[in-house]
């Protein structure tokens, strides 16, 4: 009901009835696993087929949890396509560890069939103020981990966060800056994450998702909550709660060639502390009145 | 102490005794009144004077309180510059009263003989999701109120504020949005404000400093501290407690020509509990260590 350049009235938006499974509305709709962050890999599946949802983001602790080849084997027998994996990255500490750690999760997302392996990059490290120099680690550990998710068929893709995030957790915050880097390779080995939560404020960021075209690996969408609560990690809304005009962001990524999933990922403790089965019937609602 | 590219070891930096007035250390120096809420125009006046700071930053709540033309008589006896009056803008809603108290705004700066008008441009108007038309809007009224800027010899500062702050404060939220806007007008009538704490993540920050140029009318320094506390807005810390290295960005702000006062504003609780005079104290020593 959102078009870019349309007030709308604050508040919930109208709702609809719950799309049923088959409806070709849900085409393109993915459940990622951290929305309803209490359920299992098991039951995040079953709550897919329940409403008829296509596609899941899987996080590897709940894949760990659930066992590796267990998840794969539950998530093709359900006919799901696995959108992403999340997520590997944190790149700008000691690269010894961060290599390995990466090569597991580039040999999860390979068995788990994903599209692709979110790189969330990681924040300044403890007691250093060196952003540029944390910039530049970023590249040459990624450097050295791109060989192996190529040699395994795996798509990386580099998230850029919002700048709120910049010291903490990623200090990749521009899609401009994830595409400069990831277009250092082929682009069916390092891709980019678009995720409305973290670019909508951008002034450039209708020019970058053109400029990314099939770089987009990977399209992510939440709201942005006003006020944010205390805790800055949680202010992401079921969309249609927050600020975040949806279409337009949603028209550009289309317009630059993106055909794949959308996954809803909500970091909320209000959507963590409800119904999973209800979380998934709201975003399905929302996802076709706000998103669509 | 902080080179960029050099790690530093986490905590307060190493104290050094206060610069005494006249110390051409602090010829640069400005205090932004914020930085000392507590404190009325006539004691930062005096706290100034004590500590041989020579610029103050003023804002206009404090100056209606202690009178407009008391406040212009107390600074030009004290002999202190005006680097900024702090802050007209919110343009973003009505263009109407929005017009009317920028027009009140900028005689107040052109009576206190303050070097420029800071203005913060507001975030979305309640309910709206509409991004290009609020920023379009800004735009649109601040064409109305520049001709009654020049005429009163007062230069407007444009404020990109940290892209957190786009849904509730300022939807300007890169230096190089602020700098495209500005140069709509001559370069004395419409400046830009570089402050750290809003554009020390931005990977184009020192490209956007060098394109400024002469477009920078203030520079003000605090730190960007992490974690944020609960209230985002109070997340500003001394310099030297937060991740930001100065350096650098003031090195970039001199490099593109800016040779006028350096501000310190920053809105921290425990800041604002402390002692008046001895925050400015401190701050004197941090610029030194940090800035300088």
């Amino acid at each position: 009901m959102t078009g870019y350049g349309v007030d709308v009235p604050s508040g919930r938006p109208a709702s609809i009835a719950t799309p049923a499974p088959g409806d070709p509305r849900l085409a393109r709709l993915s459940l990622n696993q951290w929305t309803t962050r209490r359920l299992g890999v098991a039951e995040a599946v079953d709550g897919c087929a329940r409403y008829g949802i296509p596609a899941i983001g899987l996080w590897r602790e709940q894949v760990a949890e659930h066992g590796l080849s267990a998840s794969a084997r539950l998530v093709r027998d359900a006919g799901l396509r696995v959108s992403s994996l999340c997520r590997g990255g944190f790149l700008t500490g000691d690269p010894g560890p961060a290599v390995q750690d990466n090569r597991r999760a580039i040999e999860e997302a390979a068995t788990l069939g994903a599209d692709c392996l979110v790189l969330v990059v990681g924040g300044l490290p403890p007691g250093s103020r060196d952003l540029a120099g944390a910039r530049a680690r970023v590249a040459a550990t990624l450097a050295e981990i791109v060989p192996y998710a190529a040699a395994s068929g795996v798509r990386l893709a580099l998230e850029p966060l919002h700048p709120m995030y910049c010291a903490d957790r990623a200090v990749l915050s521009t899609l401009a800056q994830a595409v400069d880097l990831a277009s250092r390779w082929p682009v069916e080995e390092v891709g980019v994450v678009v995720d409305t939560f973290h670019v909508w404020w951008d002034p450039e960021v209708l020019t970058q998702i053109a400029r990314a075209g099939d770089r987009i690996a990977s399209f992510q969408v939440c709201d942005f909550l006003v006020p944010q609560p205390a805790d800055p990690l949680l202010g992401r809304g079921m969309m249609g709660d927050g600020v975040i005009a949806f279409r337009p962001l949603r028209a550009a990524v289309d317009a630059a060639g993106y055909t794949g999933p959308i996954e809803v990922e909500i970091f909320n403790a209000d959507v963590w502390a409800a119904d999973g089965h209800e979380v998934i019937a709201t975003l399905a609602r929302r996802y076709v009145t706000e998103v669509l």
